[in-house]
């Protein structure tokens, strides 16, 4: 029985998330209804990442197993054709081994937050980015950003709807660039807690409009306590770029 | 009477066009509809590029006059509030001098054509790129591509709708350039040819797929026959990027 590894992007605007659930359109039903469509069988469809609605991916990691033997392209291009026309297709697909968990054998994750900082409301970007009108210092947002690195308790910064264990988690890297008006997060760690690179962002914005010091952001974090954090900042800016093995 | 100038971003992919015309949604249409009810008043919209259906733009440069004065800060906000939800917004608003003209002042126009190179059908790209499935190379593509740099009689290039009295342009720019699977054209000059641009790409990628060498772009440039010319690319993968006065 041949486990697939597979790498995946998605729109996630019109989805209630990776996960399935009982209403609503998920990526994970997408690919599995695809995945029946094709070849008759129903395994479930594991990710790296249980994206929520709205969020999107540019390189999730899946797998699946197979009763029948098929080479992997053709697996790939046969899925992608039952997945059309939604907005979700496979990049790649391998044999992968057979213990190789998309989820659990995760060595790192990377999300990246796409800010556009404009009066102007989006048109090509719409969905896609977070348009905030105030002006931003992505310069004091990265500064603030780097108190956030390291191991801590997260509890600040996790959502009350977090079902890991710990709050503890080590936040390998996060950096706040800017171009033009396009402000970019990014994030990378082992794993992540629930909303937790949204509600970073939502905390850096108010440095970014200097509501709040670098200093406030780490006292936020010692507070331990998710309603000294700041706001949760939309879904649609969020992306699942990369997972390391 | 002010003028007004105003740098403006859309999305193509529902629009007829800039232009106003019998049947459909237009982009002129949008914007002097925005006006209208702002302010009351009808002036005619003017472009600098009028762009095709579902060509996007993210540096239309346009001009208006109002009869009224009015803080061209407030009229940007106005109007973009009334284009609301509408995939057009204009990034900024200044007052013009009166022999200011969107379309004839303009001393150059640049375009960017976006191809992503890969098997899997687009996503979050979807309407906003043109995929190509068979491999490309850009490398090619660009060395053909500075045979149609310079002053040129380009009716092989361009659409046999164009109203141009003159099929001769000065291309002063055309660049190809691929970073992963995301490969980007990029053209400037005075002023195109209707479809130029697109007809230009779909020729290259014929280069890019290894069908046609450099030489056979420079002997159909020769040739003045639109028929001797690659088809033209779709309209999903072209950006109005800037206007140069």
């Amino acid at each position: 029985m041949p486990r697939y590894r597979c790498t995946v992007e998605y729109d996630g605007s019109g989805f209630v998330g990776w996960q399935r659930q009982a209403e609503g359109r998920s990526v994970q039903g997408a690919i599995e209804e695809a995945i029946a469509g094709y070849c008759g069988e129903t395994p479930t469809v594991f990710a790296a990442g249980r994206t929520d609605a709205g969020v999107h991916a540019l390189g999730q990691v899946i797998h699946f197993d197979l009763e029948r033997e098929a080479d992997p392209f053709r697996v790939m291009e046969a899925v992608n054709a039952h997945l059309w026309p939604q907005p979700v297709a496979l990049l790649d697909c391998a044999v992968a081994e057979p213990d190789f968990h998309a989820r659990f054998s995760a060595a790192g994750r990377a999300y990246r937050y796409r800010i556009v900082n404009r009066r102007a409301p989006l048109t090509i970007d719409r969905g896609r980015a977070w348009q905030v009108a105030v002006p931003l210092d992505a310069g004091a947002m990265d500064a603030a950003a780097q108190r956030l690195v390291g191991r801590h308790d997260f509890t600040t910064f996790r959502s009350s709807e977090c079902q890991a264990k710990s709050p503890e988690k080590t936040l390998d890297r996060l950096a706040v660039t800017r171009g033009g008006d396009a402000i970019t997060v990014e994030a990378e760690a082992r794993s992540f807690l629930h909303n937790q690179v949204r509600i970073v962002v939502g905390t850096l914005k108010l440095v970014g409009e200097g509501k709040w010091t670098a200093d406030d952001v780490a006292a936020a974090l010692t507070a331990r306590d998710r309603s000294r954090g700041g706001p949760t900042a939309p879904a649609e800016g969020l992306y699942l770029t990369e997972v390391r093995y």
